[in-house]
């Protein structure tokens, strides 16, 4: 918790919640929504996961938006996903039009397993609500000691480089590389997770709230014109991060985890929404490496890692993913607080018993 | 060094060449500096494609650095590539620290027939000498119908986001999607290859020799403080592109292409050559996707990877490579020309036969 935090918890601005109320309080608003528990577990498990790390914007304040998601028309509350074993190492599942972490949770075993038998392997998630930051999977993955890169697409906001219009979603890269302590038990791994867009569109959002400039080079306005005016840029379109390279990194997320896996691009997914304002449907692609394999057990592949992670701490750099882990030791200490106007809105919607 | 700079540095001389030629003088070449012909053969393809599509650096500007290189003496002159077939999905090779390409070529039938038997491959490239664009391989997949990925680190010049020194490489990321005309015939691909750090570590130099001042966001000097300054930034560290979200991409290049295959990092590639300023040794990592087995041919993904790329080129965007493809275009109808001075500086060195 930040000074600022504590000194708002102490004004009475917020709510004090333990993680099992976080779940409890999740789960109640998806099954008065209609979902199902098969349905309903796996994305309250992932609120209160964003909620414990701090990643406020995957957190609780999501509720609202999945309850949303759930009431747009072509959303399946009763979804089942369908899992199917390809190949040796490829899996494919179809999440029948609910939210892909319940697709996710029915193909890992046989994900993980193909990784683990042959080295490599890919899953492939189709038709898929998709709201959800991809670390949670990531460290799934990690946990299970496999080096792990998942992407997805998401609605066509974003310009290419020398563009004037969306035609890229904000489309999110993450990885992870499990790590062992000196001890050999395993430690919080590396993990990256970001928008291959310059800020996140929520972010763009809030600047409009509090009527702040954006930094140069985050957005476009209709024209195409560059603009650090929110509302102009809500209209145009956002820029991705790192300028043409970023725009080809971006792109080749959207045909990774659209075309290749026979599902929607950024700009399908947009006229699929139809102006229902859901969490984009879509695909989602994810490799898994096992390093035992791939290394060929010939040399220590931790040592060499670590020796890099040292090289970029000791000078004083950060690896991705530090802050997170920090919040983590906190909430499940101390339990989390949130602003209480997000506990009453909450509250305000349905829940089941 | 771009077309342009060439141009400069020799106020217009030329000298024509037949692709044929080009060839021919490199492996003339390479041979007199004591490779074999199986290592050889590739090495000069490569340098040819580079000169076809005036991506000069990679060009015959490379044959004095190959050179450099075959005279270090970690290099094996007479390597041969081992290849091992890991699994039904993953195959190795061993350079036998002679150059990628000798390595890749030998396992590059095993590489392609397993992305094709099971829908995703990688191949891990050990202990090779690389000076290589990723491209011309990335090529070779998308010709066969593959979705391909290719990465590698290099030397640790590059400091991480927030960090005052070199601890990653310029680490080049590449990838591909095959394309196919209205007419059902292959047509360029959609291929991208690019330096995870800002700008390329010969740019540096060259704005060094004309006095030039570098880009904010290029570089730092040797006490960690960002500098204009070519020279100071050669004794101090590049930067990466797209700050700390491409510092975090370059790292999982290091991973992934490193430890992951049981091979070198730049940190540990920089050390191994160990002042000799040859070519950095180290891995490479390949992926291969077929998207007939990942789309599990339910839908045409070339309709939707077309209209993605529509949407981008409609706005004025352009699409990487695309300036490689006209070069090439020139090349095949015209040959190429390159400086009398670079041409004198290699006429200058041992030629065999």
């Amino acid at each position: 918790m930040t000074g600022d935090d504590l000194d708002k918890a102490q004004s009475g601005e917020t709510v004090a919640l333990s993680l099992d109320e976080v779940f409890a309080l999740s789960r109640s608003v998806l099954l008065a929504a209609g979902l199902t528990a098969e349905q309903a577990n796996p994305v309250a498990r992932v609120i209160t996961e964003g909620q414990r790390d701090e990643c406020h914007s995957h957190g609780l304040f999501r509720l609202p938006g999945c309850v949303q998601t759930i009431n747009h028309p072509r959303f399946n509350r009763a979804a089942v996903p369908v899992v199917e074993s390809t190949t040796a190492a490829v899996t494919r599942v179809d999440a029948d039009f609910g939210f892909s972490l319940p697709a996710l949770e029915a193909a890992m075993p046989r994900f993980v397993e193909k990784a683990r038998a042959i080295g490599i392997s890919v899953l492939a998630i189709n038709n898929c609500f998709h709201f959800s930051a991809l670390w949670p999977e990531i460290e799934r993955l990690t946990a299970q000691g496999l080096v792990a890169i998942a992407m997805t697409p998401s609605h066509s906001w974003v310009a290419p480089a020398g563009g004037t219009k969306g035609a890229l979603g904000t489309n999110p890269l993450a990885f992870g590389w499990p790590r062992m302590g000196a001890d050999g038990q395993p430690r919080d791994p590396y993990v990256f997770d970001f928008a291959t867009s310059a800020i996140a569109r929520g972010d763009i959002s809030l600047h409009k709230m509090a009527g702040k400039p954006l930094k140069e080079g985050w957005a476009i306005d209709a024209e195409g014109n560059p603009t650090t005016d929110a509302a102009a840029a809500l209209d145009g379109a956002m820029l991705t991060f790192g300028g043409h390279k970023g725009s080809a990194l971006s792109t080749m997320i959207e045909l990774l985890a659209g075309p290749l896996i026979a599902d929607m691009t950024s700009l399908e997914s947009m006229e699929f929404d139809d102006g229902g304002k859901a969490a984009p449907c879509h695909g989602e692609l994810l490799i898994a490496f096992d390093p035992t394999i791939l290394g060929g057990g010939s040399r220590d592949n931790q040592a060499s890692s670590e020796r890099l992670f040292g090289a970029i701490t000791d000078q004083g750099a950060r690896l991705p993913s530090l802050r997170r882990y920090e919040a983590r030791a906190r909430s499940l200490a101390h339990g989390v607080t949130i602003p209480r106007h997000l506990y009453e809105q909450i509250l305000a919607l349905p829940r089941a018993g």
